[in-house]
């Protein structure tokens, strides 16, 4: 196999591009994978905010081609939480996936129909007096290298069974006639509202060109749009996602709304 | 054509380093371009300023070795602008440029003499559901992948006349015996402040040593400098990219005036 | 040797992430040296701060594989202080360090054991009315990615004693019975505090579980911990660094202390 023919070693984290951490992590793969195409999809996670990596990691797996993903929000590194990397069947993405068990990758494996294998990476053994706080670059990273570089699974760790896996509570979703109750997954930089619901969902619901969003005490009013720009004060959109999302023209609708990911919002249809 | 021999696939947008619209764009470059060389400019332009992405572009673009340029920083994403890529006959830089044809590109195609060809970009066909409002993804990186790996620019999509692209008005720069009439351009990270105005204009201007800066009601003094470390005050320097700055030695020069990017200011002599 | 066997082209600035300064330096190894893998470390050291920068360097040199180091936070760019590329010997890490010789490099090169030739390097000629105040782009990328190109050192400029460089103060430690006066060296973003001392100056000062901190006027208790989950309100770990950190679990420790880089702070052993 040629070295673009193994694909990339793909990272996330919660590091931040402040500190060195997430340069670390690539200067791991340089040195444990030489020639290891590196792509950060990103180090901004909210500090950890293990559902919000595990929600990008869903919105992002399907873009990815053939490779090696390696993910860090880890607020237990150093504790009894596992360290694992799992197989996929997948045709055309990534065909493993390195991080903690804490739920991180289980949106992203749900959305690659699951687990084939799956190991528990074994802690490496470190210099006297460095302490074991920095799993991402002792024990994730090394351990995607090794992958990209042709390891078989069994040779990182022992098996486990793959059903045992730490999984996160689906996002909310209600629907019913005429209305829909969602949890807001993420606010974007540019403050678009990505809802749980999909436009089946609206369309299951019967909610019209015209809905009332309900946050708490408030009330506004949305209306269906194709794109940012036609979202005069507030559009319901389609996203590039595929789910629902509340957009303002050039504004955060999120400052509009005055939400935030992990609220949850009604929409009623506004006959 | 070895890999190293086709360039690199330089990115530029405004989509932040926060959430993973750039990853995905790298992601979609290793996907489609395997082995291609991804070298990310900058995420970080302004949300949405077109001009800032434009005048970034015109500052790099002639440091950029061989390759594809990928720019996005679209507004109108999704509505009826269109998406172009077009090529340049450069020496030793980029080969062709991508990005929406909103100006974004005109500076830096000004730089390299101008376009040679230019093609509108075929919206891709998207999964039901799934909205067109990430071209970055869909439209953008997917050419610039294909042109890189080989692609003719007329297999991605219908020739259209490069004198019709969208230009942008070039900055204001009014030079005058004793005076020059300048738009600040951009504010930097240190808060220099770069200036429409460049060394020449100085001389035609026939400004000394010392100069008045007028913005707005306030008046300052500058002292013609050659680096950061000797602008004790306000120094005004010839700036690596061959405009005039406005500098003051480890202190944002930005806020001592305060000016930001668009202002005009006017530089006078002081006899 | 292969192209990835002379390993990697890494990048150490205080350029931010903002403008495009750091993808300039991309873009330049990428056009002096193609091919040449660029691993970024970090580009967000605070501004001019060149300590901040040697610490960070300190702290990751031992994690880098082959290749040229450049790292440029460089306060005097354009002034009499030289710009250096510098020789190491080292059986698994970088060949070169280039930057300016302000101290920047002193840490990393003493965790090397120092180097074994330096020259100076030599400015370019810039074009006219182009300002010699980006030295990343002009000097130091250019020299980093000819020495990966395989360049030998003094073909890049003038032999200097490496005796002579630019040394940075060591970090202030004081190790007593019963108590340790330390330096704060990094607030990392998780807001752990590192200091200068290392598990085995605690227990020269024959600290036990329990520690008195004090800062200036305030005083806190902190207990011994393994790791951040752990720490239920000041714990006092060995850190991934082999220093000594109070950290807080999912809570910044520097904002419960009050301290910041460069503060000096004193652990007392409370019986």
């Amino acid at each position: 196999v040629s070295q673009s023919g193994r694909g990339s070693v793909f990272l996330l984290s919660d590091f931040g591009n402040t500190d060195e951490f997430a340069g670390v992590l690539r200067a791991v793969v340089a040195r444990e994978a030489p020639g290891a195409p590196v792509v950060d999809l990103t180090h901004e996670i909210p500090s950890f905010d293990v559902r919000a990596g595990a929600l990008a990691l869903e919105r992002l797996v399907f873009h990815l081609g053939p490779g090696v993903l390696v993910a860090v929000v880890d607020p237990g590194v150093g504790t009894h939480r596992r360290a694992v990397a799992i197989s996929v069947s997948s045709a055309t993405g990534p065909e493993f996936l390195v991080g903690p068990d804490n739920g991180l990758l289980s949106f992203a494996l749900d959305a690659l129909n699951g687990a084939t294998a799956a190991v528990e990476l074994q802690s490496p053994a470190l210099p006297a007096d460095v302490g074991g706080t920095f799993d991402g670059r002792d024990v994730f990273a090394p351990a995607g290298a090794r992958l990209w570089a042709g390891a078989k699974l069994d040779e990182l760790g022992t098996p486990i069974d793959p059903a045992g896996l730490v999984q996160l509570t689906r996002p909310r979703l209600d629907v019913a006639p005429g209305r829909l109750e969602t949890e807001v997954l993420w606010v974007d930089t540019f403050g678009n509202v990505q809802l749980s619901a999909r436009p089946a969902d609206k369309r299951h619901a019967r909610l019209g060109v015209r809905v009332e969003v309900v946050t708490g005490e408030r009330r506004f009013e949305a209306v269906e749009a194709e794109n940012f720009a036609l979202a005069d004060t507030l559009g319901l959109i389609g996203d590039s996602n595929g789910r629902l999302a509340l957009v303002s023209d050039r504004r955060p609708a999120a400052t509009v709304l005055g939400v935030k990911a992990g609220d949850v919002i009604e929409l009623r249809d506004k006959a």
